[in-house]
């Protein structure tokens, strides 16, 4: 399909109550900017007006296919004009430019090459919600986690200065993602450096929640009274202590206020790190930008430029709800309205969240922390019931654990609630901080496992492998979100270290407990025992799907599947695996992990420690050692080998082949 | 033995031209006053003059004992007046104290009821060299890693307020530990919270290592001219503005700098943290420490400390070479000058260091990055021979691993070294950044395995069970100094991420080949070919053991076993495995790694799904599932069954039971 009509295919008018598309000329599809943009380097030769108008094709694209494809909307229409600005003023095909977490990158794409095939957004095989490599030149780095960009633009800067050459380097980063660590590190390099390098700071005021910690508060436009009134009141002291004028110099302090605020903030904090600040400008005013990025361009040293950017930009319901419209699924694009799922059942994050609501009601020692992600991670309400005990630390995985280790010390019980992908940044404080020292802190490790649209850099597919070799923690894996509650109880009664690790989307629909009981720790559960000789040992989501293949071969064949619900990946359920290998010849392992390291890893080594493997033979289905790229998670799934299908028919082939 | 006595023993006088302790009252052993503290809040009653002589008195105990025990002497003796003005002001049975990394507690631990143990330092058993919860109830956090003590003060801080009690929380932290992430997200979260919060900035201008960064080059005393000559460019223009008095207040200005500098350096960036910043003060100045702790313990909102101490203060070796005395063997205290080892074998970190020189002279694709251990690693040739080409990032693993990954995309070839246990921090770059992308980034893991009197937060237990499950990344042990010098050139012939992991301490002795050649990528090599039936597999310096041990029971028994070294974890070395298990009954497979998730694990996956089990017995021998505590890594190897000895007695009874 040529790029016109893949264009005009994409951007068919979609005017309505909700769009409110600043300064966008009338549609006219038979005019399109977009469609005529083969190389990123055109931007550079368009007009004002042509930007102007650039910028809403873009934001009608953007509206269009997200409405259909799911995706990170709100962040990709605040940064329209810095992206155009940007592409006008340095050329991706010599400068390099990492875009922090990614998310924001859309407009990127589609001037980058990509127009004609963004309606295949984050579908398998299709384009990737983040910048990728393997998928465009223009992507200079794979991102998805965030903070990253500063650190790696620095070594691509250092590459360039080992070279002798001169191109620029930029990263482009949000003010949420300045709060993790790992952007200070980069920072603080950075600015000892003293090389020509481009922080673009979009602030936005919010991360994906809104932003917390001081710098926020620091950074915020409405602030620093109580700064500014610290510096009036020294130049006050030191100007009164001049003989002669000092009644002058005070009535002129006090009409300083405003001058020096402009400049002491937020502008000091980067000077502080060497950088030369410039801003803050208005990320939605192109020829602003252009004027901006040109002079920070023409320094040949650190330069942050701030940039104040609206989240969800141009479309009205995402600028009145940014938080939903960050990373949103299938919604009506005229109304803004969520398609509604039909299903009766809840989330485990649902179940999560109602649990350690009634959990906390009872037992007040508990405390909740979240690293920016109070909605995705269910604590919304936790923290509305529970405002005093409840923390969210910002875009700091290291940060939330260790302070969790803290509070552990002192009689607290937190529970630190995160995406399995992004607790791999707090490994180290898990292992030193809790582990080592054995402190009840819980971890409520959600979307583990297969996650779907957002691709390699968030399926959860590690925690298994880096978690269960640390001592002294228990790791646990619900079957449904019943289990889940339960697990939270068994969390709070266990003194020590504990992890419960469940998937994305929604439960099987188990009968949600009144008041979820502890679980005995290590001990697992046969939900159906078999005479076949066939026995499935499996954890977390892929319980389900072995019960109802055993049922279906039960109903079709007469032969009896023994299913262990093992429950717990350490400490295994070592009774009932002796029980399993003692009386079946054939034993298959279901997880939805890396198999490398995982659960039937661990299960290997029991058996083989114990003597029990014998002449038995053993299958394991799991996550292969690959990265597992974007697709629905049940197209995935299927893939993968990992569906109800595929589990059936493995059940089969060892129930054919057995000896 | 009664404390007195004991002290009596550790403070012997040790006067010599190495002593320098100022202030030092001439050594009076009948007159101790250390012997008499039986509690740390017995400091407080002391009088000026008592606690300069307690000053002394506890530098000539760390002197003597570390002298013997080796330990961390520079980082302590920097902090003996800073201990003492704490204990004078704050009472650690009700306010807590986190020490960052904790290898300047020694005086507090002197202090705190352990002076009659503090002979057994880092020994089995003995005192343990870093703060341990598990040791004394003054320890209130364990520590070992850098920058975890604000995140952690802040959990107690919270726990403090939720509990509605008023004691004080206070983070020792040094300027080095600063430049790590953590910490910032700490101070971040901090500012923010605005509740009674103590941190003491220990600044003494070096981490381990001299210290790199903006944040370093800002706070350092000599600085900050471009800075402050902004600000009064800034003040300039706008005093010169106002009409009629613009000359004036030019001259003012003009005067300025000095009051203006002693403001606006290094507090503005706490102060744009929001902390109260108090400082500079002298770290050796006992009654200004006092004045100025409860000046901070009067305020009730977060509050920094300034303190500059100087590192290996009182002890003139010491103070002279600091990066030295920083972590020390026995050495003697008179002289200042180590004990020499007679063995003619070099280090691993030495086989390293000439090999990755040698490489660096034939490519210059080749940057090293340290994350503030050049020394410990073995990069200071390289980075005096190629200093373009190294790169010190500070205690910061997470950006160095992401800054690789920025080089790597343009072509360069990082070599990341860094200690096992440190590179926990950057477990999600790895994965996310370097992995997941196939950059060709090597990680040099030294101190992989046992690392002995450094204790649990410091053993390289880990890396294979957190590394091996990396997609894409190459995984390398090498069995000796010659193949660890054969792996690197093999990294660098490599295209993609690859790992190597070698142990602390001596290699056994190889020769060292002239020009390293690649080694085959997933190819052991077998070492011994034997008829017992018994074969051993192991992998990096548990290799050594396994021939040596298998030499003894031929010469003894005429039983000939097999040894293969697999060299690779990843990938494994799939057609040697194969051959083992075909002709041989037993397996005995080592490691001095986790055994859960670790090699042995990574061969039992294998061979399961290979279907190479069998009948054949399986014995692992490797680390426990427990942290392991400090001693040498001699005592701690035959303890755990690891030594050279446990392994012959191992294969002895493999060989008696085999059938």
């Amino acid at each position: 399909m040529p790029l016109a009509s893949a264009f005009a295919q994409e951007s068919a008018p979609l005017p309505g109550p909700g769009l409110d598309i600043q300064n966008g000329a009338p549609p006219q599809p038979d005019a399109s900017i977009l469609a005529g943009i083969i190389h990123p380097s055109q931007v550079a030769g368009l007009s004002s007006l042509e930007l102007e108008q650039l910028a809403a094709e873009i934001r009608r694209v953007l509206i269009s296919t997200i409405s259909h494809t799911g995706g990170h909307l709100a962040p990709s229409l605040g940064v329209v004009e810095l992206t155009l600005a940007m592409l006008a003023t340095f050329n991706p095909e010599r400068d390099k430019v990492v875009w922090d977490v990614g998310h924001q990158a859309y407009a990127y794409k589609l001037l980058t090459g990509r127009a004609h095939k963004f309606h295949t957004l984050r579908q398998a095989g299709g384009i990737s919600g983040f910048p990728n490599r393997a998928e465009s030149r223009f992507d200079h780095f794979g991102v998805g986690h965030s903070s990253t960009s500063v650190s790696a633009a620095l070594g691509m800067a250092k590459a360039r200065d080992l070279a002798g050459e001169d191109h620029h380097v930029l990263s482009v980063i949000g003010d949420g993602s300045l709060t993790a660590g790992l952007a200070y590190e980069g920072l603080n390099q950075a600015g000892a450096t003293a090389r020509r390098f481009i922080v673009i700071l979009n602030d936005n005021e919010m991360s994906i929640s809104k932003n917390v910690g001081a710098l926020s508060l620091f950074m915020s436009r409405n602030l620093s009274a109580r700064w500014v009134r610290r510096i009036k009141r020294e130049v006050e002291t030191f100007l009164t202590g001049i003989p002669g004028i000092g009644g002058d110099l005070m009535e002129i302090a006090r009409r300083s206020k405003h001058s020096f605020k402009n400049f002491f903030t937020p502008g000091i904090l980067f000077e502080a790190l060497r950088f030369n600040y410039i801003g803050a400008v208005d990320g939605h005013n192109i020829e602003e930008l252009r004027e901006t990025l040109a002079l920070a361009a023409a320094l040949d040293r650190p330069v942050l430029v701030h940039v104040l950017t609206r989240k969800g930009k141009g479309y009205a319901p995402a600028e009145a709800n940014p938080v939903l419209f960050h990373g949103v699924g299938i919604f009506d694009p005229e109304s803004g309205e969520p398609a509604r799922s039909a299903s009766g059942t809840i989330s485990y994050t649902e179940a999560f969240s109602r649990a350690i609501c009634a959990l906390a009601e009872q037992d007040e020692r508990i405390v909740t922390i979240t690293a920016a992600m109070p909605e995705g991670v269910g604590l919304t309400e936790f923290a509305e019931r529970f405002p005093n005990r409840f923390v969210d630390v910002g875009i700091c995985e290291q940060h939330a654990v260790t302070f969790a280790a803290g509070l552990a010390t002192q009689g607290i019980r937190p529970f630190v609630a995160v995406y399995s992908t992004f607790l791999q940044r707090a490994y180290d404080q898990i292992v030193h901080d809790v582990c080592l020292q054995n402190l009840p802190v819980t971890f409520c490790i959600d979307r583990a496992g297969i996650v779907g649209e957002d691709g390699a850099t968030h399926q959860g597919a590690f925690d298994l492998a880096f978690l269960r070799h640390i001592p002294n923690l228990v790791l646990f894996a619900p079957r449904d979100e019943a289990e889940l509650q339960r697990g939270l109880a068994t969390a709070l009664a266990h003194n020590g270290p504990f992890a419960l690790r469940y998937p994305r989307g929604l439960g099987p629909g188990a009968p949600l407990p009144d008041a979820p009981q502890a679980l005995p720790i290590g001990k697992g559960e046969f939900l159906c025992k078999g005479k076949s000789g066939l026995a499935v040992i499996a954890v977390g989501n892929r319980v389900a799907p072995a019960v109802h293949a055993a049922g279906q071969i039960l109903e079709q064949s007469g032969k009896s599947v023994t299913v262990l619900d093992a429950r717990w990946i350490k400490p295994l359920p070592e009774e009932e695996l002796r029980t399993v290998f003692a009386s079946h010849h054939s034993i298959l392992i279901l997880e939805e992990a890396a198999l490398a390291g995982g659960f039937s890893s661990a299960v290997l080594e029991f058996c083989s420690d114990a003597g029990l493997l014998g002449t038995r033979r053993v299958r394991r289905l799991g996550l292969p050692d690959a990265f597992i790229e974007h697709g629905t998670a049940a197209v995935l799934r299927k893939a993968l080998g990992l569906d109800r299908e595929s589990i059936r028919k493995e059940m089969e082939n060892m129930l054919d082949s057995a000896f």
